[in-house]
């Protein structure tokens, strides 16, 4: 945790209370070992970042807050992310919201296991809590929104029915390597599941606009996959701010 | 498994020989779900790549190999890790291998919980196991030498005593951005713990030619940081290359 995320209705006249059981407390006293006077990074959900100083640390945890910074801001990045295996899906989604995606838009696709859909890891609540330790990871305030989709064409359909404003990708051995094909934000990134897409996938999000990118020789696993593009996808975004 | 790896000891006039129980006999029949006359990418530890033929799939699994394409080059990178959380060590030796890393050096630091050097996961099989799947994973034929330092002034002192040639990096949060430091080949990349380097070792890392570097304002988890710098690095290799 590198940014202790409070809610708006958290804060009132300046000050936060967080009680035992909350996992922030948790963490605040027995991983940051904090004391009254201690002061943390803080910030709060989809606003500003500064300081949190604790003031009462007994019954009730008081932090004082004092935020006066911009957040970084998010990545003008969508991730359209085939749901990946279950134990994988966490962690995925936390490195995204690390980064600071847009948006994540989980989807079904034909290598997407079926019973993956089933999983209580893909419960709207335990994928907000992962994208919430994700942004406190990654230092932003900004918590992705995330949305699942168990019909691929579905989900096309109504998002990108036709070719249109934006760039869009689509992750794909083989294909030429981003920087070839990135040009402009915001961006929609689309990365498949294991063993990837199928080609009818592939032709379908072709005509919907989207250009296949690879990231290099090297066939990563979707976990690696995700931070791998997402970094390149940071670093073409500051060689073009130059 | 995007590539079968055998042993240069185990291709004998041109065919290879496996039985149950091998790993890569039970992955092959259960997931690649291979029959006679299967053909599949296999590739030779340290040489080429190419096909494997399925010629007989009884009590031994029989493979007649054609290999004359080159594997795609190890990364001229070197990953200095601190000991991460066994139960993320694993991911990112995995990861790291995938990219083509050419070794992976891995080290004490003084935020590293002293508990993780008596893990397990760290025997030299067990390492060694998880490059091989890696390899296997980003379908290159390299399998990265893996060596455990429990001091890290004594792995300076032996192995980067003072500046020296080659591009020295150490990752650090607020550094400047990898592109505006990186020039060249070969690159050391040195990535610390959960918490990240102390002072004091990042002003040793100074000394010896090292320079801080950051891969942008997010701050990442450990195995999403070494996908993120690997992912940036081969970006910025290509584009040097063009």
């Amino acid at each position: 945790m590198n940014l202790v995320l409070v809610e708006p209705s958290e804060l009132v006249d300046g000050r936060v209370v967080l009680r035992d059981p909350d996992r922030r407390v948790h963490h605040l006293r027995t991983v940051i070992k904090i004391q009254v006077g201690s002061r943390i990074r803080a910030g709060v959900v989809g606003g500003l970042v500064g300081t949190a100083e604790v003031i009462e640390n007994g019954d009730r945890l008081v932090l004082a807050m004092s935020l006066g910074d911009a957040a970084p801001e998010p990545l003008s990045i969508e991730l359209v992310l085939a749901i990946p295996r279950p134990k994988m899906l966490t962690r995925v989604i936390e490195a995204a919201a690390s980064f600071g995606v847009a948006r994540i838009t989980l989807t079904n696709a034909w290598r997407v296991d079926k019973s993956y859909l089933d999983s209580p890891r893909l419960e709207p609540a335990v994928l907000a809590h992962a994208a919430r330790l994700g942004a406190e990871q990654g230092a932003t305030t900004h918590i992705p929104p995330i949305t699942i989709h168990p019909r691929l064409m579905l989900l096309l359909d109504e998002r990108w029915p036709a070719p249109g404003p934006g760039q869009r990708l689509i992750a794909h051995p083989g294909a030429p390597v981003l920087e070839q094909v990135v040009t402009s934000e915001p961006i929609t990134l689309a990365i498949g599941p294991e063993g990837g897409w199928i080609q009818r996938e592939v032709d379908t999000f072709i005509e919907r606009g989207f250009a296949p990118v690879s990231l290099g020789t090297a066939i990563l696993r979707v976990e690696t996959a995700v931070a791998a593009a997402l970094a390149q996808l940071v670093l073409l975004g500051r060689l073009r701010a130059r």
